[in-house]
């Protein structure tokens, strides 16, 4: 029995020590560079197909920090901003699951039924190396566009992180670490359009940005371009760092 | 032994085996009424102290059926529209949990580390007859601004769905079943500030109300004022449903 048999008897036979039993953690990493939104996923070795970035969470372990342990132990991304969004409760979501050839049937905790609860993370996907773990053949990152059928509801999960994603943009501002330091109105309403998947109107996309109030205009504007020099940007750290904790104007106030 | 103490000492020696081990709901129940803003809060017999309505997940039934059972179980409230908005996973959360004196210390499931799915509802209260179940000697409205001392991390679970209940008001109608079936604006605009807990600028509430393009303004004014008598609203019931359906309107949208 090689490494990767050993490893996983024991995971699949013990790992109930270390783990609570039912619950689990899933991670949905969106990745943006150059006007593409990209989710992140692993293939498993022994299943033969796709999924999310996922774990459980250990006997005294907080939530939140199961999940930045899982997606580091399962990716190798680390100090990345996750959220949790929403728990998947249905009884019937990992319909389908395939006991392991190497414990034979219904041997292991793992067999159980989990609930799972989601996270989510924005990344600049050039700045990030994901590598696959020793459960995986492979960790890619794939076009929201065309993500592959994936196991049990992860697709749905996908679906719900994106919506979460999009929600978020209501509340907080987005773009620092995933735009250069300085940026055009132009730019960044391209990542707006990226991750909302529409085209937004330009004079409306600009009032509500500058509302916002977390730009800084600079004094010099953008050179090269054959058209009338667009202003530059930057993020003001302070009021962008503001607005995030705020989470929310509460829209009414 | 009476009744109680029979039907106590069952649940708590065998609750598990109709339970998912180590996962909780809770349930934040808003109550608006005459300008109020309440929270439903049950009184355990055993351990003397306050805490929201909650319970567990039986093994083959979803998150979200739970919730509305376990609702229903403990203070007779059914048909309520409830939304999961965030799942307490630290492991001491539950720091300060009492041994059931009727079992002796440690013996049952219930003493495990609990996470717990926080899910919250806002209702009319004159319009529903809440009633402690056999495991609560009361179940009663408190005003948000005077809640007791709950049990557990309990205060931390209504403080954070009340955010969550203002954050959905950025995002989704809230009237519907709350106010008469016709209102003036000025009766709209104490529903938003008793929930938010704000002050709000009446030219800039009715800009945004009308926005959202979900009243309809009926031919007839109000009477019986001193001033001159303001117009009267309905909900468009279609357009109303079709806003929380939607949920969000992505803001940038």
């Amino acid at each position: 029995m090689g490494s990767y048999e050993k490893k996983l008897r024991e995971f699949l036979l013990q790992g109930d020590r270390n783990f609570l039993p039912h619950i689990s953690i899933d991670c949905v990493i969106f990745g943006f560079h150059d006007n593409q939104l990209k989710v992140l996923l692993l293939k498993w070795k022994d299943q033969g197909s796709w999924s999310v970035p996922g774990g459980f969470v250990k006997r005294k372990e907080s939530l939140d920090a199961s999940a930045k342990r899982v997606l580091k132990e399962r990716t190798g991304l680390k100090d990345i901003f996750l959220r949790q969004f929403q728990v998947f409760g249905d009884p019937h979501r990992e319909r389908g699951k395939k006991s392991f050839k190497i414990i034979g049937t219904s041997k292991s905790w793992i067999m159980d039924r989990f609930i799972t609860v989601g996270y989510w993370a924005l990344v600049e996907f050039s700045k990030v190396t994901p590598r696959p773990d020793w459960l995986s053949d492979e960790c890619q990152w794939w076009d929201v566009q065309q993500i592959p059928s994936l196991i049990y509801d992860h697709n749905s999960i996908v679906t719900k992180a994106l919506e979460a994603l999009r929600l978020s943009l209501n509340d907080q501002p987005v773009g620092y670490n995933l735009l250069p330091q300085t940026f055009t109105m132009p730019e960044l309403q391209r990542l707006y359009e990226t991750i909302l998947g529409v085209s937004l109107d330009r004079r409306n996309f600009q009032k509500k940005m500058l509302a916002l109030d977390v730009l800084e205009r600079l004094p010099e504007r953008k050179t090269g371009g054959a058209h009338k020099a667009p202003f530059l940007y930057k993020f003001d750290k302070k009021k962008y760092e503001r607005a995030m904790q705020k989470g929310l104007s509460f829209g009414f106030q």
